[in-house]
């Protein structure tokens, strides 16, 4: 029962905390992806999970692989290309001043490879789920069309799909998304998205208010015919202290509680939400529990450094229990 | 006028902040030890402390002992054993991602060590105070005979003396617990103890209500005849952001200013909590005063990386004056 | 259109954040002094700037001059001397603990330069501006020299000049300060101070409170004859959080916005705001904008390592936007 | 065609270069364990590999496991249980300061674990061959029980195996060791040993010179039956200069070439040997090639920081063609 | 009488000594490219450079300009656009494994940017010196374009040249190569090359006989009627450790003495090399203490990591003399 | 029968090896001074050693005399007085570039303070053993009429004593040293120096050459009227390897092997050689055998990074049997 991922991993470079970009003596390497990271946290929940990428075959695709492995998920589907590792640098934000980051993910080996160099049969063999994002496509006409394979494959082989949003601006202009995004959408069960960036696709934006998401996602569900609808609400405080909810529009309309979160890591808690809905979903949690967990899950996110979080269920639950104290 | 600590000291390894202990690459070195602690604390302030433990004989041995030296504490009356370090891994909480201890400390030197391998008549001769923790008894059959022990004799010349609850559930059950404390506490003094901590030895929890922690503290000094009670209290906001405080039963009852501290370091408080203690009633504080100066030497310490402090009077008295202004 | 700055360089060295410089086992390295944290932020903003300094013929010298290069500072005019590097030790503070200095300036390189060593006309030939603090008098007579020839030679050549009050009570006695000040203020345009330092000249502080602020800031302007001046001011509400804003009274009187900070270094914050201000009003800001805009560069600075910041223009407008979401 | 390894894996704390175990701020975690290096190597060669092993169920026991999954290496097999992760500390030598490890490995949950506990059949399956080394059966019964049915199955399943004599001081005595090993040996078809290792089964040491060690391998081959017998030579000039090589008795006798080596760790080199020496073998090299490539194996070992190396084919060749040159 | 250079930079990423790249954790930051290398080290002679390239505009372009100002390298010929920067992961050597370049250079901002963005003349404008490498035509037509234009104003305004032969494999084909430089070899005064690299122009390898360097010079000089060649001659003993001399063929033929070193970093000796020629030859040594002077940087820069270095002539004197006491 | 030692303390900033003092961003922190480094190799030989200087009265000066009690020297005789810490940067060499010290030790509370402010006689009861170097009388009057007193009082209550020349260019002129060291003289038992330094005071250099360094020792014995004369002999064949010996002059002449070293840190060796001439020579070591474990201390210090070693007795023996092996 296994969840099968696909998309681009990135090298990410970050510099100390406190110190700028243009400043520093020194960069931390992880490697992040939304797709790799809604892969890894699956695979902390124990999913069986293989992910559909291409290596650079170099030492840098070389670690890229190895991180994913180290982490539990299976990358026999991936390939090993020549080119490059698409890469970007991350600078944290503290509070008042926002974080930042420098893509330089052109060209990359992933970009450049063709749909059919994938062993797309074999790795959605047996799979129960197929989760993509909206950052794929929008790196040209070879991912773009991987996407559109893979869902219909993932379709006609059974599997539940999702897809999040993930709108990036630079990559490409809101209607080639928008555009690209509808494409797809025939083929995607589960729609996620952040609760501002619906309106991307012709939904009025659910920004901060329950009532307002819901409506959003209705319209969304409706419109697209999807089976469920699942939204996250951040609101900024400051680039060190957000407050997270969700809500998720499924059978019923849940909303989940809103999480205080003093940021460690700005990134990634999106995926981490992704996945944490995908593994409540897949292990029959009510929807309103699910909606909780995917957010929680959003939130511990941002208390680790990188792009992904590798927890337990258990470890979840206690952010839901609010238990912060010290545990020996 | 010297003060007496004794318990075993471990080896603290920490990961770097927001890195799972699981992905972790390196680990900082520090050592603790709840009792050691309140000897370095204790010779912060400028008293003359000596602590008694066993080391193991090689080179982490001789790193823990250096350490003490370091802060000068006298290590004259501890022995240097055959045997391993009990040692513990940290795992930093963050917000609303609680910390974790991963224990590694059974058949340590010291808890192997019988209690006659010490010297304990040389260490406690002219000595004023004997300190002791809960943890210590934990520890096994020698270690639980050593406190008895040196407990007696301290009563013997003339030595007050303290002992701090300190259960430890990963190391016996309450009940077990119960038995020991009970058998130590007609040789202690001032018991020390965290207010939701006290049902462990047949007494309602404080919580965090003073008239509570009055209550608590008074059933304990009735019921076991301490010369002294003192309560800390703990509100865990989250892994981050705390509110402290505490009460001392004496001869009056006395409430601490309530100090609210965003955490560095979320370990050895309670131990800075009893060093200041110890210190002020040694030095003449009168009991507000004291209990005031044992809270914010707990929050102090939370703004310090590692298990131990190492300030003076002056630097505790400006946090109870609440300056946070640079000083230069 | 020039800016020019002059004073002392310092190496700053930095124990890691919640490690006591007396347990420090690495230092970090960074270079500040007043003055030239001023030139440093304006060159970030585009502006051309120039420091004087003296720096000490040796490796630490080199490094001093190489890191005002690397922010695009002109050095030309400084002068390379036999002698020490003055220095200071920074132990940054942490919640309700309080950062510390520990100054090692003595007998530096740069104050023991007589004024005759320096080319100051042809610094100053084409400049508009020129930047001093109350630091430099402090450095003995040699420094307090160079100050009365270089704003008496600013004035003459018909340059715009600022000086920030910026008393240091390790450096000499409020009477001296005051003495020197008062001496140096008929050539001062622009007068820069914190709102509780203004006492030191005769004028009661401005605290917290805007409208004593207002009345502090026109008694300094009415008493010395600026044609401007600006307050900082700071609530302290912990070490690792404070609120900044700031007061400008030139042709009419302006409050900035209060802005909320979680602190990431503490150390020049009111030279980041010197600098914006000049950069403000050297470019046309309404008073109001500049306020704005100095303060929001006092309140960036906190979120960067070390003591000065090198930020474009429309990095602080998002500031003051209060966009903290993050950019890509 | 997969390589089964089977047994402990210890953490490894390693010091700053040049820095005491005694006075270390900092530790590096490494993984690192005889057979699961051998796994690691062989896995980098590209050989599918799995390791048998038990993994505390705990932070430290899933780095470890992460660690091995990282590399490529097979966990299924493994198994997790209660109890600590053995670990030893590595203080790195220097010219004429030799290396130093202080173990703390007794009682660890490898050694905990009975032999029933293992799917072993599970693990031999389709297996080609069964690496050991002499460190096992010193861990204890259960470990010692462990190796015995492991290897009796898989001579069952004709699976072939090699055995590394790896005596190890500090867990027994060379008596214990030789009746150990002695009584596994008819299980054994490939025999590697240190050439001055071998006097503990018996036979004249080989010390530095190759007809001593051709005599060592010829007694050792007649002595107890083995197929093949590998000896590794090691001339320890300082601990930061040795010079390797190694002789190989099969069918033939073969002596590798001298490789001298700048040591940047000290620790693994034989299991590089033992790995490099499988994978030739398993892949048909001249028994002479095979040699060269194993003792290349070692020294390029020495060259990388920590327990293990992960290399292909073409940079151990690299090695032997002796080219240093920059690759660009 | 300044020294212009003209090339791309690149961002160089290092991960840990005896750390393969695919398996670190951090890479460190530097910059570097061959002719802004000899840009640094003329520099830091105390020469007047200024260097010409294309940085993105953003901030890793940022760190790159600033790190040339750092060092004192003009950058107001310098160009900002569009556009990643160019960089290359440099894996460390150690003994007998070769170190390794991995670029990731493909597409970068300074190939994309044509010769006529650049104000060529400006920058020459009352230079004395340009200095080109084989690296640049090699990166695309835009930048073998600004080679030519730029070679050719060069010598139209009276200014000697140098160019650096510096083929990369990885960059073009030889054929590809000897063709370009061809092309530009009339507009070059001072050649330099490798002494095994010059058969790529069709001249018989010098390898690291001197009478053979001698005959590869001349062949040089006389084929295409530069007025001097030098040759740089490498003996890589082993990745730690080169032997390293070089041959200067001007109006005689010189040797420098051969060096030995111990290598820190590898990169960048052959740019110290040519910084040191340029120097000398312009400073009137005579041709013999130019080429040992040379020598003397190409083997100095090897004992410092990054690619760079900024050494006084002293320091470069204090090598050839072959003094390494300590010096205080 | 303790010994006890004179002089400063010096904090030490060490950059990164292989980055210039120019171009660090951190640096390393360690404490030395030439007679504390003896107290301190003494003390690990498991001397009693008390240490007598004077600390800073701030966190700096906490550091140092941390430092101290951690390596188990006695501090009670030191005074904490007002002033500024000495320091030191220092550049490590490696290979042909050779380290470099920048002092910055001028005006020091050492050498601000007078000799009356010390407890001599309190610190010279009951000692054995009282040794200097020529770095104290360096320092100015107070120093120099300190070690004068300290001399006295020490030949007047039956110490032994000795004196290490240890002359320093930067802090004297060698007539002033000379003049100076031979006041000294008379109260000196055992003089140390390094074969190259006795010319200064009037006897002809030892260079490399037994035999010369034997007259050099005769010659020092005769005409000061030491008891003993040791000469450390070092050739420096690089910054990272040179080659050590000693002679000793005492009832008989001894000369020690010679030491090929390795260099980690080229600081301090002297210190160790004279910590194990006094520990051998008080323990009842043959003259031969004395100055071969001094020879081996020096050494071996040069193996770890820091001024100090704090090995056993032990660690030295192995180092003569030149066992470099791993010791597991």
């Amino acid at each position: 029962m296994k969840v099968v991922t696909l998309g681009e991993i990135l090298l990410r470079l970050t510099p100390p905390f406190g110190t700028p970009l243009s400043d520093a003596e020194s960069l931390s390497v992880r490697f992040g992806g939304s797709e790799a990271n809604v892969a890894v946290a699956l695979a902390g929940f124990g999913e069986e999970t293989a992910h559909i990428t291409a290596f650079p075959k170099n030492a840098v695709g070389q670690a890229a692989e190895n991180n994913l492995k180290k982490f539990g998920v299976d990358t026999r589907f991936a390939v090993r290309v020549q080119g490059r590792m698409g890469l970007y640098y991350y600078e944290q934000g503290a509070s008042l001043r926002a974080g930042r980051v420098v893509y330089d993910r052109l060209d990359s080996a992933f970009s450049k490879t063709p749909a059919v160099a994938y062993r797309l049969s074999d790795a959605l063999e047996g799979a129960r789920h197929l989760h993509l994002s909206g950052i794929t496509p929008a790196l040209g006409t070879n991912a773009a069309e991987l996407c559109r394979i893979a869902l219909q494959e993932a379709k006609e082989r059974g599997l539940t799909t999702s897809f999040d949003l993930n709108y990036r601006a630079d990559l490409w202009s809101p209607e080639e998304a928008a555009r690209a995004f509808c494409a797809l959408f025939p083929y995607v069960d589960l729609c996620i998205a952040s609760s501002d960036g619906v309106s991307l696709v012709g939904v009025e934006n659910g920004g901060r208010d329950p009532a307002a998401c819901r409506r959003a996602a209705e319209s969304l569900k409706e419109k697209y015919g999807f089976s469920a609808v699942a939204l996250t609400v951040r609101e900024s405080v400051s680039a060190s202290f957000n407050r997270l909810s969700g809500v998720l529009l499924g059978k019923e309309f849940s909303v989940s509680p809103t999480l205080s979160v003093d940021i460690v890591d700005r990134v990634g808690g999106g995926d981490a939400f992704a996945a944490g809905l995908i593994h409540a979903l897949l292990n029959g949690f009510s929807e309103a529990d699910a909606v909780a967990f995917a957010t929680a899950c959003n939130a511990y996110k941002h208390t680790l450094f990188g792009d992904t979080m590798s927890a337990s269920e258990a470890e979840i639950f206690n952010v839901l229990r609010g238990d912060t104290r010290i545990r020996r």
